[in-house]
């Protein structure tokens, strides 16, 4: 064996306590920028059941029917467990991407099943699109404030985040044309759009039908892909399902649906809907990402489709969210201190609140959890530092009294925290916690 | 908006007639090896039941007690259908990831629950490892052959694969140290050696103890991570389990692990077990892919695993397997023209036959199709054309009258190719498809 020119630096893993991590110089590039947030240590004691949590995405999935459920898959499972257990194709079954075509007309979407391809939830689906699509430097265009897990996908494949003006009609489309404007300019290569235009995560907001029209022309204008991220569409309290951008435009728009909200987040089960060429390439990053998506799950999903009245459940989910969300504005009605202001959600999961004074919620947020109710810091949903006096507050799990004794403590924290400005000053720069948003996302919020 | 200095190429969706896919100009660099080879084509026609397939490596999931795994699915939905239909953490689940450390016990390895990351299926987890340790251009190396699957994801990373000289004993440690100075020589970053020392895919060969001591001691002495790739381990002929080379080493290897093979490939349960540092990574990587993994399929497996005789199944899943790799090397032995070459598998699905005279078997692939037999060329295991006169044979799926009828085929197809060529000459230049491997994995091939 010769002696290399230039011994690389040997990681040391016999003496471990000598460096934290012994493979810390092995990493890729790629990796470097994934660390543990301290908002991710906070979270962990916010799981708590004494704190009210308005922090996380997840579902009530309580309010399934689980005997239903259960005698459903164990038929399946009887009758068709030799496939509900084997490989699958990378691109998923055949009879549930049809009935996923089925499920996006009521989003206007017009779609063959050939053209769908089945992922381990839509963030994955997010992911392989990214994978394919950006190179280290590529600059992705996004909604201020922006889907935290979006931000961590882009983050992992070291793409440029511009946060676009976004007001109350969603992404700005003057402000999206000149920021790619102004990219190009500084020689950079925009790859891709990516909106959340109904009932946005974390705004709440939900682009009006003219508004979208504009973001697809300024898409197809300067020749960039639009992913249309949609995981809410049929959560609106109205009952209406927004038309998605992707009715019309087959050619330049990924579409990504999940059925985390609708039916289990725990199934994994979302899907992309691409254009023909773009939907080879991600069967095959699929492929080499997990081989195959789940069949259990996705025969287990195909099967509720197809034998129960699902669009009747999803009605109930509908009148509960609508519930609770009514429980959140009612109460900040009532208790939020003067000069707070939040968004009006007709659907989702979420409302985006901003604090007078300026309030920085990432400092707050240790108090808060000690006040026993926690939320999302609005830093977290951009790349760039911004959001310091915002917060994501969801309603979709806790029961609405619980809603209602989270704003409760949330309000009392945030006086408090008032008197203490008027008394001292501001208290941000000696915030605690890094105000660069988590690089990656949390389960705990998706 | 202002006219952009640097007007790009604007794709045309419009027409898409114009060019196949308006998109192929965005595409980051890592997608332009995805590619749909030939051979796949061939895949979906070899999928009839006409064909006896000898290629895929699907398990026979047919053995199940399948009424059993409907009651405990069914008693599981409905006593813990909120968690199981819930997001996870990223990690995965806490009980599942204890009960992985006693299956992990099996191969001699002593591991913490905390360094254990569950994937949807053990090639996540490779993807995962590989997506946070390899920039593009870093050189893994590998068996020759190696697995197909491992090959796809090293190519998304747009890693430089090295096939290091395989012996019978295994990838050989003296022809390993001279590849890695080799490349460092060269001015290249070894990053990664990958590895199935067990029941190998695709050689069928399982390394001997003092072998991977010595693999192990290249990797430490050349700071390289090791990654030992092992979903076979519990599926020995003889009812051993080989002792992983991570039993020896908990800091210098990352080591994968999966029940696809020993429960059911349909539910996507593999996993990750590695130095905690790296550990770390991984999860934040795992929740940028897929936030989490499948709760329903986590907890199906673990729920299994504490409530059925899982041990005695396998044993089961063995003594099949082993009926099979008789009924295989027994009618290879009888039927096979003389010059062709076998290795001898003690456990596992695989065994590797090599051709006399120079027969190319990607090649002669269609022709074998043709004639109702399938199996995976030799060079789908490559990453540089080798392999041409090999073949990966499976017996895990047909039942043995097939396998023996499957091989009859397959010996009327090389003794009709062995005359054409002692008439004609070599057919090799005239071969219809392409030589390269897959450059990812097909899901008929995991």
């Amino acid at each position: 064996m010769t002696v290399p020119p230039n011994p690389p630096k040997l990681p040391n893993p016999a003496n471990p306590g000598s460096r934290l991590d012994p493979w810390v110089a092995s990493y890729a590039e790629r990796a470097q920028g994934m660390t543990t947030s301290a908002i991710r240590a906070l979270f962990s004691v916010a799981n708590r059941p004494e704190v009210v949590s308005l922090a996380g995405g997840a579902p009530f999935v309580q309010a399934l029917p689980l005997d239903d459920f259960a005698d459903m898959t164990a038929k399946l499972i009887r009758e068709r467990g030799v496939t509900a257990l084997q490989y699958c194709t990378g691109q998923g079954d055949e009879r549930l991407r049809e009935q996923i075509c089925g499920v996006m007309e009521l989003s206007g979407i017009d779609a063959h099943p050939d053209d769908v391809v089945i992922t381990t939830g839509s963030q994955m689906a997010l992911d392989l699109t990214v994978r394919v699509f950006c190179d280290p430097g590529d600059v992705v265009f996004v909604e201020s404030p922006s889907y935290v897990g979006a931000l961590g996908v882009f983050s992992s494949y070291q793409c440029e985040v511009v946060h676009v003006m976004t007001d109350d009609d969603g992404l700005n489309p003057v402000a999206l044309s000149e920021a790619i404007d102004t990219a190009r300019l500084a020689g950079k290569k925009p790859k891709l759009i990516y909106t959340v235009p109904t009932y946005h995560n974390p705004l709440g907001i939900t682009q009006p039908p003219a508004r979208r029209a504009e973001v697809l022309q300024v898409a197809k204008s300067s020749g960039l892909l639009l992913l249309e991220d949609d995981p809410y569409c049929l959560l609106g309290f109205d009952g209406e399902v927004p038309r998605a951008i992707r009715a019309d435009d087959a050619d330049g728009v990924v579409y990504l649906g999940s059925f985390s909200k609708t039916i289990a987040s725990g199934l994994r089960v979302g899907w992309a809907l691409a254009p023909h060429g773009v939907r080879e390439k991600l069967v095959l990053a699929s492929e080499a990402s997990v081989l195959c998506p789940s069949n259990f799950s996705q025969l287990t999903v195909s099967e509720y489709l197809a034998t129960s009245p699902w669009l009747e459940q999803i009605k109930g989910f509908r009148e509960l969210y609508r519930e609770r969300r009514d429980a959140l504005l009612e109460s900040m009605e009532q208790m939020m201190p003067p000069g707070t202001t939040w968004t009006v959600p007709d659907g989702g999961f979420f409302s985006w609140v901003t604090l007078p004074n300026g309030l920085d919620t990432t400092a707050m947020l240790p108090r808060a959890i000690s006040g026993l109710v926690a939320y999302v810091p609005g830093t977290g949903f951009y790349v760039d530092g911004q959001g310091r006096d915002a917060m994501r507050l969801s309603y979709c799990f806790p029961e609405p009294d619980r809603i209602r004794e989270g704003v409760r403590r949330l309000s009392g924290i945030i006086e408090t925290e008032m008197e203490l400005i008027e008394t001292f000053g501001p208290t941000s720069n000696s915030a605690p916690l890094s105000r660069r948003g988590p690089t990656t996302p949390s389960p705990e919020l998706p």
